[in-house]
């Protein structure tokens, strides 16, 4: 990255540490050869694979064997999702938040035929819990699939009072933690989770699943596929596990940092006129806060903030193939359009955060009177 | 690996190049970010992504558009397959060789919900054209899946002849290309085709997808996975199309070399009494052979082999978890068990074949002699 660049968008992805590249190379030059042959190089790679599980479970507080690789994020949720359903053979609802990501409601939508019971939240981001009981009660619902934190809002559930009103019903809780691991202390109330190593500086194209010992699933993909089809990569394997483990060494110090940091750009951005801060101010990730404009479009606003050196996002909405307006802020009742992801990642400074402010409110006053957009009262 | 390695198990996983973890590394240091998002690290993740695929398209003889990337190799027969089937509403079977990898049977098993038809091989393992046209005469055929060569017999099917019959009654053909890209010259005759980049010294955790322009197919998956979910990783797709590049740039004359040292093997080893030498000596891939012997546990050769230096494989046999007889071999009627796969990588020369050969007659002399196996005539 050009010195010049400022990257706010480390929800997903974010540069890699030398420490996590040196563990790349390492894994590349040691563990090549598929781990589930019988030759030494084989079983180098797979004590590569073993060793990476033990300390990935240690992390995530899971038994080791109950610590399975995929392919992604995504892939993840997808398995675990579709393993769980499997298994409740006879009930056919998955409920969830409605500020889940596509992928969760996707991948509720593929394995049961139809769209999942979404579950409305607060303006906070909060899952409204008595609606959450009355789903549960439906003796139709095959599992509950809700977030630990949320990738646009920063606001983290309460999942041990989520879990008890699962646990009651006997109702699996899969929890979607590929926004929070990594950045808060691992939650603890779930019988199935999804973690995404990209997220935490890990690379990309590998996922994580935990299982509690109890929790029950089936194999919802063809034979001998495990839970990824073809093995998964292990310098992967082993440069996400060394991400997560830097990560935490100065998890305490570090989030308390960066939560400095982002309650600065919610002040600063709050004083702004039209600016609409989104998500809990208290119960959230440290790293992440979103807010929208009004009277100012996305993607111009992206584009212009990416031109002035700042790499920003835009939540769930913002994809190449998709500036749709956010269904999380929409569920939250905030502005849908015109906004703004930040994300921050552990290279980000005070200083960046400043300037980063200073140029966002520069060109959305710019991009108001370009638009020729009333005075805002 | 230590000098007194020899990788002799190149089917699948390979040792990288060079070549192969310098695009690695660049890959991590320029393409961690999302692709899929509108920053500037993004467009260039994305323009490593467009740069690789146009010059796979181009080594596949495919359209760019046509390309994707997955998973793995196994990800990507399972998704095709998936894909093609779906397409083709109303017709359910479909037909593969008796020598198919077991992944592509599981993918066919799992779409269609029954065994795919299975079409017997000769001695040598190339298809029963005729039983082949009996079976495509079913209206109920949604799709062909046969494999471009073998990736324990290394025999190379007649895929002209193959797509001749699959075309003239309106079924596609699928290819598992896997085990032939990047050691003898693409096929040309297919519909869809999946290819696995760890198979020719590309890193594991990818693989390729080929469609013709007039190929049908429909999403077999959650909405928004597109062939991969979760998207692919960004330096594994750079690290797979330089791997590949720099296999063609010497393929004729490596496939010569390769194909001289495999018929020093075929030649000696068949000297041995008891050993069976299989697959078809002519229309093969130039780097792998497979052989049995008589009176030889299969895993006690292995792993002295192993003990002696040498890794080998089993062909689709042998994995820790199922050293089971195989089928590829049961299909073209040789000995089941005691079997090596030999895959030869572009570092092995004609000292490490000799003492491979040296070494392996020993051992199969000491294992007999051990189990005290009856004199061979």
């Amino acid at each position: 990255m050009s010195p010049s660049r400022t990257f706010l968008d480390a929800g997903g992805s974010a540069p890699l540490t030398q420490r996590t590249r040196d563990a790349l190379v390492a894994g590349f030059a040691e563990g090549w050869a598929d781990p589930d042959r019988v030759s030494s190089e084989a079983r180098r790679a797979r004590s590569l694979v073993d060793g990476s599980r033990e300390a990935m479970a240690d992390a995530l507080g899971a038994r080791t064997e109950d610590v399975h690789f995929t392919s992604s994020g995504v892939a993840g949720l997808e398995r675990v999702i579709a393993g769980v359903w499997t298994a409740r053979r006879g009930r056919e609802e998955v409920v969830v938040s409605a500020v889940e990501r596509d992928a969760t409601v996707h991948a509720a939508q593929f394995v049961a035929g139809r769209a999942p019971r979404e579950i409305r939240v607060d303006a906070l981001g909060h899952i409204d819990r008595d609606d959450l009981a009355v789903a549960l009660d439906d003796p139709a619902v095959a599992l509950a699939a809700i977030q630990h934190a949320n990738h646009e809002l920063g606001t983290v559930q309460d999942l041990a009072a989520i879990h008890e009103l699962t646990a009651a019903r006997g109702v699996p809780l899969v929890v979607d933690a590929t926004s929070s691991i990594g950045h808060i202390a691992s939650p603890e109330s779930w019988d199935a989770l999804a973690a995404n190593p990209a997220d935490w500086g890990g690379p990309s194209g590998i996922g994580v699943i935990a299982l509690r010992p109890g929790t029950r699933w089936l194999p919802a993909w063809p034979e001998g596929d495990d839970w990824a089809p073809g093995g998964v990569s292990v310098p992967l394997v082993l440069a996400a596990t060394v991400a997560l483990q830097e990560r935490l060494e100065n998890a305490d110090s570090e989030a308390t940092r960066l939560a400095d940091l982002i309650d600065v750009v919610r002040a600063r951005m709050r004083a702004v006129p039209g600016i609409d801060v989104v998500g809990d101010p208290e119960r959230r990730l440290p790293h992440v806060v979103t807010f929208s404009c009004l009277y100012v479009d996305g993607e111009a606003l992206l584009s212009r903030l990416d031109r002035e050196g700042f790499a920003v996002g835009s939540g769930s909405a913002c994809t190449t193939s998709s500036l749709e307006p956010s269904r999380v802020l929409a569920a939250v009742g905030a502005l849908t359009h015109g906004n703004v992801r930040i994300a921050l990642h552990p290279g980000i400074t005070s200083d960046d955060v400043d300037r980063f402010v200073d140029a966002a409110t520069r060109v959305i006053e710019d991009l108001r009177s370009e638009a020729g957009a009333p005075a805002i009262g």
